[in-house]
């Protein structure tokens, strides 16, 4: 199933008791459809406030409704700030998570001094003037292979830290509004949200550059500056083959 | 003052004894803060779920409370869909409503067959195409000074329903967004609503240009087409000498 979810009032997707999360509220309506209980794998975890324009995610089943009956059922099932787009039958060898061949992040930051009340849930309010010619220089350095562990968070465990960034642009494209674009093989937890925070620190002139690459280089998750909150990002498209 | 909201969760401006509107909240929480009950009095009552980026209300008041700290412990005490952008003292004889010269309105709608989930509170999706030429032809229709009885809805009252627009356009900028940006000395009851809807009607190819100029020029409200829904509206503008 492809999804899209508004993330503002979800404690992120994982599902917890007690907690409304993206996927309690999908699994328990799958189940109130098809009768049956199921499992549901995503792409990756969002965090809490963090959105979703397109998120992938599968669940085995001996129901035999159509998929595009599910959809169809699911959406009048749950609330509008989460819709399935598409669902439809995956080989027995898919996984949304381990097939997956790229994720891309997007990012948003308000660059101006008054807040706008209509974005407070979609993007980072940055108030002060940021250099924007060293943030995009700071970006740029994370393209490529790279061992990320300077941007990961603690509860990361020991998943492998190399990742391969193929895409990590910065964009000022509509009035105020920055936009981060990451598209890489995988993503550390946090890692979005350390990289673009660490960016703010040089765009603010609060470290150098250099500094932002050797914190990079460090690979020590110590060193990195402050975590973007999660309300600026949307995870925006997952690749398979 | 001046005020933004997000109009989604309130039933509009107006107080009601029950439910949340932007007037009860504030006239409530302003006289927890100065002590005294007071009458908010705003440029134009904004219907359920209609939103203002600039809205210009006024009080009277024996509180020589400075404005600006009426500003800050006012934006601390309403809800985050509420803002106060700027408090000050006014002259005598300015009234929020009588003194303004000029009001804008906007109204986006999402033309795209898919819904987009942030924007299903501050647009109206439309999922079919629209002939933007034919739509522009009629908002042309709409400049200058007319009668705009045909676009009134009922419990408009008595009003003179002669108004001046200074400014109607149809702006297709941004992607799969189409924004009609409607200037005036006045609006009536619903009037941009129904602007939007009727054509709207004729950008579906429901009706021509011309039964939109006849509608227009009969000046009964009968004829009229849809009425937009609530969601795409902004009072973006208040304009006094």
């Amino acid at each position: 199933m492809v999804l899209q979810y508004d993330g503002t009032c979800y404690h992120g997707w994982q599902r917890q008791k007690g907690t409304p999360t993206i996927q309690g509220i999908l699994e328990e309506r799958i189940q109130r459809i098809i009768g049956e209980p199921v499992t549901l794998i995503a792409s990756g975890r969002t965090d809490a406030g963090v959105h979703a324009i397109h998120q992938v995610c599968h669940f085995i089943t001996r129901s035999n409704l159509h998929p595009d009956s599910l959809r169809r059922g699911l959406n009048s099932l749950i609330p509008s700030d989460i819709r399935v787009e598409k669902a439809e039958y995956a080989s027995p060898d898919f996984h949304a998570r381990y097939s997956a061949r790229s994720k891309t992040y997007e990012y948003k930051i308000l660059n101006r001094p008054e807040p706008d009340l209509f974005l407070r849930f979609y993007t980072w309010h940055v108030p002060f003037r940021l250099d924007l010619v060293k943030m995009t220089q700071c970006v740029s350095l994370l393209r490529g292979k790279h061992d990320f562990s300077s941007f990961k968070s603690s509860g990361s465990g020991n998943m492998n830290p190399v990742r391969e960034m193929m895409l990590a642009e910065l964009q000022a494209s509509e009035q105020d509004l920055l936009r981060f674009v990451f598209e890489a093989d995988g993503f550390l937890r946090h890692m979005v949200r350390n990289m673009v925070g660490t960016a703010v620190d040089v765009g603010q002139g609060r470290i150098a550059v250099e500094a932002f690459e050797d914190i990079f280089r460090s690979r020590d998750r110590q060193m990195a500056g402050i975590k973007a909150p999660p309300q600026g990002l949307f995870l925006a498209m997952v690749k398979y083959d």
